[in-house]
């Protein structure tokens, strides 16, 4: 048997039980791994509530993410063994059962070796913001020398996308909080802005004045006018955060701009794209490049309560030990 | 001199001057082209209004299309000689003076030879449309086996691509006037409904219960709602027409089917673009397949009053007789 925090049916963070479920049966091609530590992403607040639809079979395992150690592996896992460090991230979604738990069945091809001396609370907080990051600008096929704009630079995703677009090449350009300034700066946007601040079309098209090849408002608040007036010609929009935002679309400023906008959610993303961001995570893991806060840490028991605070928080990463 | 049809800054149809100019100097790489058909654009009516700003030297000749008859070439001119029959459909935009003229100036690479023994005045009406249509499923990527919806299908660019999309064997569904949906059907359309149809989107999701890889509603009127709604997982939405709409864009609904919307202006089409366009017109003009319909011819001396047809009704395609 294992412990797991599961739900029967969606609902309110209230329908979340903690109790013992049975180890399901390993498959050839799969690995069975104990996690050191899982972390609640936005998203699975909204496989709970029902938000959000994907298959599941009830008791259903919450959770997306792990960073764990292997116990045991399938006759026919290569490259794997008990012992070593992993983590997956595409758990708990179109039909497989989720990460939380003290025993996690994996499909092989969705897990990844965790870089040596890496922290697990540190990797799981990371996971989901940095591979989105990944996810995206390898979507939208930022090259080396383009310009990025990022909103919402002082969070999770925003952060990893400054911190990714940078390492790829890219000048980049950011919104925040006047307390995040400093640290968007430190990791390498040329400018940042109080995206309160009055006239912020102007500040951004004076900071990169051949506009900009990628906008990525991470925050969930698009202001597709604003995003249209400072694009350049042929430019792409990000839009993968704000599930129930209606902006205004300038139809005319992005067509004849040749612009695009570009939407994606991680859990689409195919094995293959998320073992090519998988790559990209793990580089900036190795050299502890990935810039992301916890916010607290909860036990598996109190997975419910872990579920409120993002709900309540979102942008705080909170970490849950099993 | 040549006559031609200019401006001398923008403004109403009224600003439209008809009279004398000097003919251009022929640049070694240019082509000398007396205009047999002319036809006056959308977009022309934006250029000569100031809506749709593009660099311009007063005074400056309208018009983007012509088909005519070369009468010399320049030099370096390779593929080209007097008396061939050719078009143009990128003139009068960055910088270039336009074609509406008794004798215009084209870069050699701007201009396509007409296939044998297709009316100037047909093609000229079809040259704008049917090359919208081609670069945005070129733009789009459109396979064969792909689902495309058309909405304004009884329009002459939505025609258009219904008709492209079948060719590249695509299946089409489209939504037009009850009036036009024999002709719709006549293109090739599989199924065809009223667009004002109380429950279109069920409608539609039955009749391409897979989703539509591609929608396109060439009509400039948007309801992104029932695009993201019938989209295939990783469909993508053309938007090109519409110059001031502003609808709400469903951002959740885009991004959690990976969903892009796609937008682009002929304005904006590199030589390179137009040449791959211009081949795909041509197979078509070749065949007799382009489904325009001519709504009336004026003279060169009456281009303000085509001007003002056009833009009362931007759908019945102009043609300007030089």
């Amino acid at each position: 048997m294992r412990r797991a925090a599961y739900i029967t049916a969606t609902g309110e963070p209230e329908t979340i039980r903690v109790g013992e479920l049975p180890v399901p049966r390993l498959g050839p091609t799969d690995v069975l791994v104990a996690p050191e530590a899982l972390a609640v992403d936005p998203v699975d607040t909204f496989i709970r509530s029902g938000a959000y639809r994907t298959p599941m079979t009830f008791p259903f395992v919450l959770g997306r993410d792990l960073v764990g150690e292997i116990v045991s592996t399938g006759p026919d896992v290569v490259g794997f063994t008990a012992g070593d460090r992993v983590w997956c991230n595409s758990m708990g979604h179109a039909g497989r059962q989720g990460s939380f738990a003290t025993l996690v069945v994996v499909s092989a091809d969705r897990l990844y070796r965790l870089p040596r001396g890496v922290d697990a609370a540190e990797a799981a907080a990371a996971l989901h913001p940095a591979a989105t990051a990944a996810l995206g600008l390898r979507r939208t096929g930022l090259r080396a020398g383009e310009t990025v704009y990022v909103g919402g630079a002082g969070g999770n995703v925003g952060a990893c996308v400054v911190r990714l677009a940078r390492t790829a090449g890219a000048r980049v350009v950011a919104t925040a909080s006047p307390a995040d300034h400093e640290r968007c700066r430190g990791l390498g946007a040329e400018a940042v802005f109080d995206y309160r601040e009055p006239g912020l079309a102007r500040l951004l098209a004076e900071a990169a004045p051949g506009g900009f090849d990628l906008h990525w408002d991470t925050s969930g608040h698009h202001d597709l006018d604003t995003a249209a007036e400072v694009l350049a010609h042929g430019g792409r929009i990000v839009v993968m955060a704000g599930l129930g935002a209606r902006p205004e679309l300038p139809v005319g400023g992005l067509y004849t701009k040749d612009a695009s906008l570009v939407g994606f959610a991680i859990s689409n993303a195919s094995i293959g794209d998320l073992a090519a961001a998988a790559e990209v995570v793990n580089r900036e893991l190795a050299v502890g490049g990935l810039p992301v806060r916890i916010a607290g840490e909860f036990s598996l028991a109190e997975t419910a309560e872990a579920h409120r605070r993002t709900e309540r928080a979102p942008s705080g990463r909170i970490v849950v030990r099993p």
